[in-house]
């Protein structure tokens, strides 16, 4: 069994926004050599999400405004008695769940017609990593 | 290590429909040949899911009831301004996921006593793909 | 490849409990001597969850009263008809995700600064499982 391991780092300019990931997820999976294996793709953090879904701005705009209706922000909050303030972050990252495995077939994405892989970041502005660790052979 | 892949193939009569593929999914992981490792189970589409879930059809009538309430149909998402329709089967697939792995331990899916294994259609009547890639040894 | 397989025993007070496994899947993860690969820690059942999120009790509090919010107890769900009285566990379950895929580098859980790993009783007061599969080299 190979193995091959980098990390992405984000800084996005806005607190909440969605960042198109496939193309550094497929670069990362050439460079691992791997032919047939798996990737995990996860954020390590817990205000952020990975998803895979349709590369349309128009359903960018309807999945930020369903994760703001699901896990809405919130003052009351009980995180934020400790001073923070991205309680629905925390929610919005369980709800979209923070990593997905990707099939690799024949060196690469074994994707459907429209799979493209997202980073969704709920509380930016600051730097934050995912990890992308590639196991196979 | 070793690797095996299929592929299944759904076109459901309906629009939305629950399919069991726990049985499936056993054939494969014995077809592999692997006793030990993991078989990600995961839908090669956005607007489907795959979840592990309990074989009970009142159930399978609360799960699709429930996700119709939390990620309804609305004729005013954006993804629609593309023609399409199915803007809330994308939000769907969010909300249950679109994938499964699968623990195998003496070459069988190692569940518990009730885990059972579907694929959730949100926009079916034609042809869907879910990719199953076992790995172990 | 090698593979190392335990399995985590739970017997909540209450039946809805958040507890906290991290300890416990890094000893695993030692106990396993593997230095590179992924650790599958899924529940064997359909009313609870494993998540990745903040140490933190008030967000925990949060999180329960979030997930109560979104699928919540009803005495009229069908499942109850078979006798049961848990379908919103079933769909807390779904809700979160019964699974989370843990990467693996150099023998540790390759994790972000706050990290930590939960199991979600959503029907508790018996004993459960969760198996925690970890498969590299």
């Amino acid at each position: 069994m190979k193995s091959h391991t980098e990390y992405l780092t984000f800084h996005t300019r806005h607190r909440k926004e969605i960042v198109p990931i496939t193309d550094d997820v497929e670069r990362i999976i050439a460079a691992s050599g791997i032919q047939e294996g798996m990737a995990l793709v996860s954020a390590m953090h817990i205000t952020a999400s990975i998803i895979v879904n349709d590369e349309e701005s128009g359903l960018w705009h309807d999945i930020m405004e369903w994760v703001e209706r699901v896990a809405p922000e919130n003052p009351d909050y009980w995180h934020h008695r400790t001073g923070e303030d991205n309680g629905d972050a925390h929610l919005k990252n369980l709800l979209l769940h923070h990593q997905v495995v990707i099939p690799i077939t024949n060196g690469q994405f074994d994707s459907g017609p429209w799979q493209r892989i997202f980073y969704m970041e709920f509380d930016g502005q600051r730097d934050k990593k995912v990890i992308v660790k590639v196991i196979g052979e």
